[in-house]
């Protein structure tokens, strides 16, 4: 009814997430009627990170230079890596201003049943990355989750007689709970009290 | 923290209607981690509808051509003519289906406290646009807030003895009620009974 091209824009605007058809349109109009300006910095914005933004080699976060900005920081505490199931627990994490380490992203969690077994996670990139003499702790930090949890144990396992300790993010992060919905605060206290695993 | 460019995205997206700091943030990461192609597709429908999307000089809706889709369309009904004061109120009665004929949209509501008169909201062109000797009747769709019926009072008081009627969308509409988020069923039972008010 309105334009052809405003509709596809409509359509398009749906890809975000927790935008349905009355938000997409609501968008649009912004966008189109009222903030162009808006609009042109999304279009710029958006192109160059699709093209400029892939993964750091190191810690398969998503990064601009081979490196990323934190694995590139050499003022950070090389004895200490947290190892996260999604970018968005890595953020969360990282704007606590609690730990000061290194990361290591994980493509997700495990899940048998979906056929998402250690290789699909990045199990192996891991290993090399953990073949780093500087690693003193490994802070298992996936979620509070059945599926977080079976990762967290499938890792300890496979860490077991390491020389390195590994310990797991403390009680403080509620049951089922999802890290990035947690404040900075709650997490980071997490994260102070964190406890050991190694097997004793 | 993240790459700068995934940053300056982050802020980009905050232009989008009610979207904060965290959920540009899920976006970005939607966008560039797991759905560029959906980013690419938002990147070239919104450069599109920003080159080719004005204003149709008949009616003042967004279009692609000098003259909208409806404006264009013969088979409509040319004795109605329906003011409306924003887009989205404009496509919550296209989308009803319940009219027929054409329209004119204002750009807003008189509010006079806010320097917005007559000239502001496009009065002028609406006078233009008054001229076509096939209008028999206009209806006044302005929303039910106190904005809404002054600019509907000002517009009927300049069309007073005109040769068309002049009607107003019937009550339906519930007081301070903002036309976008009526369900179709309720605006087009408001449309059908609609009441004349011109001077009687
Ligand atoms: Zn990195
Ligand atoms: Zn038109």
């Amino acid at each position: 009814m309105l334009s052809p091209k405003f509709s596809e824009l409509v359509r398009a605007l749906r890809c975000l997430p927790s935008v349905g058809a009355k938000t997409a349109q609501r968008m649009a109009l912004q966008l189109i009627e009222r903030d162009r300006q808006g609009a042109e910095l999304i279009v710029s914005t958006l192109t160059a990170a699709l093209s400029d933004i892939g993964r750091c080699e190191r810690c398969q976060a998503l990064s601009e230079t081979p490196v990323c900005p934190i694995c590139a920081d050499e003022q950070r505490d090389h004895a200490q890596l947290c190892i996260v199931e999604s970018l968005t627990d890595w953020l969360a994490i990282e704007q606590s201003g609690a730990f000061q380490g290194y990361y290591f992203l994980l493509s997700g969690r495990l899940s048998p049943l979906d056929g998402i077994g250690p290789r699909e996670i990045g199990v192996d990139r891991l290993m090399v990355r953990l073949d780093d003499p500087a690693i003193e702790e490994v802070i298992l930090a996936t979620s509070a989750t059945i599926e977080g949890e079976a990762t967290a144990s499938y890792l300890q396992s496979m860490m077991a007689g390491s020389r390195y300790r590994v310990s797991r993010l403390a009680q403080g992060v509620p049951m089922g709970g999802e890290l990035e919905y947690l404040d900075g605060h709650t997490l980071a206290l997490a994260l102070r009290s964190r406890r050991p695993i190694t097997d004793d």
